[in-house]
């Protein structure tokens, strides 16, 4: 099925300019016009152009850390772990966030790396545009992902977590508490880990024997709103749950405050788990029982991935999953009588 | 008082080394074995020689941001201020925690530095060695500093915050709530921002009209445990607060366990302020009243102005301090009857 690799110079006839302004756009040089750059990027798309990459080029001792937002202490856990590794061998981590306008922010990203050059990139995006993915190709460097949540061309490495595995754990602790009636605040299920949280928590019911009605399974957004008005709708239901499995600690905070505001206390009224375990969970009252996502070691394993291929070398795996981990708290109990 | 600058070729003499080792120490090349280098660092601080700046050095399109450590949510605002005034000029940022070992870990970050390049640095280390400071300054680039807690030397751009102000702040509203035993946990006294803090209690005290016991005076050493052990000191006191300002939220929240532990409730029967506004203290039961830093704003000035002094101009001013805001949550109220 693999193409002919193009020529540099089918792709300057093509988009009418010279063959030098081609490898420019190619090596990233930036005396290029924006709009001549744009055209030519297309036809390389086009012609799934991928430049050769050469073992001998230059190191720089640097590799990028590209965040959607740095607005979360998640970010911080991740960022932890990616420094750790790449302050181990000696290489600097230069930490973007492509925030508000992803498009126009992640060209201006790409334009900074084209400048200075780096040696490869740890993505914690959620999603990458087509055209993104092949500007970043164009860089000809290597690729590591971090909890990827979109659906990423397979040859990316990528580290994620248990996911499926920390919905069961979580669903399990609740229904060995003596709960029955266990409902689950999802997230956007346009993205996969919210989804594999919720696979879990069906299995954990499906394997204890227990049905799992439709309307418990609420969706939020991974936000304290989100969690807020999903928790208010679940305990509207003729037969409210005595026990909520929220897909985010964030969301789970919205579940305490709803909880509140209808009188119940958590967890003697009913219990509540989240997932992520923020710092912000110990603080929580009552301290929430969540399941641990170990950010700061899939950030530590993506960069040493990274690293490897960096060094021209194979990455052992293509796709890794570190195991989550439930960390009980006071915001679980029996279910009242 | 300047005295003359020294020649490398003096320098080199002394060292018993060729002029060109020299200037590869100075310009920060790698290809010098280390004891050497140690040596001729140690003639060029002697001799307290600088680098010339020249405006047209070569820019990387890089800055580097130096914490203790990541691992907490203060670092998190701090690095989102800085990236997001560096990203507005389209240049990166390294980040770097020069943990566990300080010494060995600057040295390191500086050899990291030194091969890559860097156009400026800021800083949010609690301390640096006179000599991490010269080997700093042997790099030949600006630095700003971000709340600085030591003494530093005053040619050094800083942004800090008006922790004096804050601690007044924090009084007055104990005050203006009816509380007259107010004690408060003071950070490390080694710290300037400590001081201050407590500095700005005492005026509030004093300015109305209220005397300060030694003994309400504890000190803590921005941690958790050690809220939590001053707290349990406070409270044995022959007449105990009903009222504490603690220098950080961390220190704030062992003091809620203390208290809880004493069969307290804050705060119908204690007021707990804290310092920082970290994102965990809006979680806290109750949510705390605390004193809001706004890091990543002072992030973000400290990058302007390393920018400014990357382009050659002078940073507007010197000293900064940027102001703090009482968040009133629910943790202060009238004492008890």
């Amino acid at each position: 099925m693999s193409r002919r690799r193009p020529t540099l110079a089918e792709v300057a006839r093509q988009a009418g300019v010279s063959v030098s302004t081609v490898s420019k756009v190619v090596n990233g040089h930036l005396d290029v016009a924006a709009e001549t750059r744009r055209q030519v990027e297309q036809l390389l798309e086009q012609h799934q152009y991928r430049p050769r990459r050469s073992p001998s080029r230059r190191r720089v001792g640097l590799i990028d850390l590209v965040f959607q937002d740095l607005d979360n202490s998640w970010a911080m856990q991740i960022l932890h772990g990616v420094e750790q590794a790449a302050h181990e061998q000696g290489v600097g981590v230069v930490v973007s966030a492509v925030r508000d306008e992803p498009s126009r922010s992640v060209r201006r990203w790409l334009d900074n790396v084209r400048a200075r050059s780096t040696d490869g990139v740890v993505l914690v995006l959620s999603e990458l545009s087509p055209e993104q993915r092949s500007q970043l190709d164009a860089l000809g460097v290597p690729v590591a992902v971090v909890d990827p949540v979109g659906d990423l061309a397979h040859d990316v490495p990528a580290v994620g977590t248990t996911n499926w595995a920390g919905g069961l754990a979580a669903t399990r602790h609740l229904i060995e508490l003596g709960h029955t009636r266990i409902a689950t605040i999802s997230g956007p299920t346009r993205v996969l880990c919210s989804r594999a949280r919720v696979d879990g928590y069906r299995s954990a019911l499906d394997a204890a024997g227990l049905t799992v009605p439709e309307e418990y399974i609420g969706h939020g957004d991974f936000t304290i709103p989100g969690g807020y008005t999903t928790t208010h709708r679940l305990m509207q239901l003729p037969e409210p749950p005595t026990a909520i499995f929220a897909g985010s600690d964030m969301m789970a905070r919205g579940a305490y405050e709803a909880l509140f505001e209808l009188g119940l206390r958590v967890p003697h009224d009913i219990s509540v788990v989240g997932f992520d375990d923020l710092p912000e969970a110990a603080w929580a009252a009552p301290p929430l029982t969540t399941v641990r996502q170990p950010l700061s070691e899939m950030g530590q394993m993506a960069t040493r991935t990274l690293l490897r291929m960096v060094n021209g070398e194979d990455p052992s795996s293509r796709r890794v999953e570190l195991a989550t981990e439930l960390v009980t708290r006071a915001s679980t109990a029996p279910p009242p009588r």
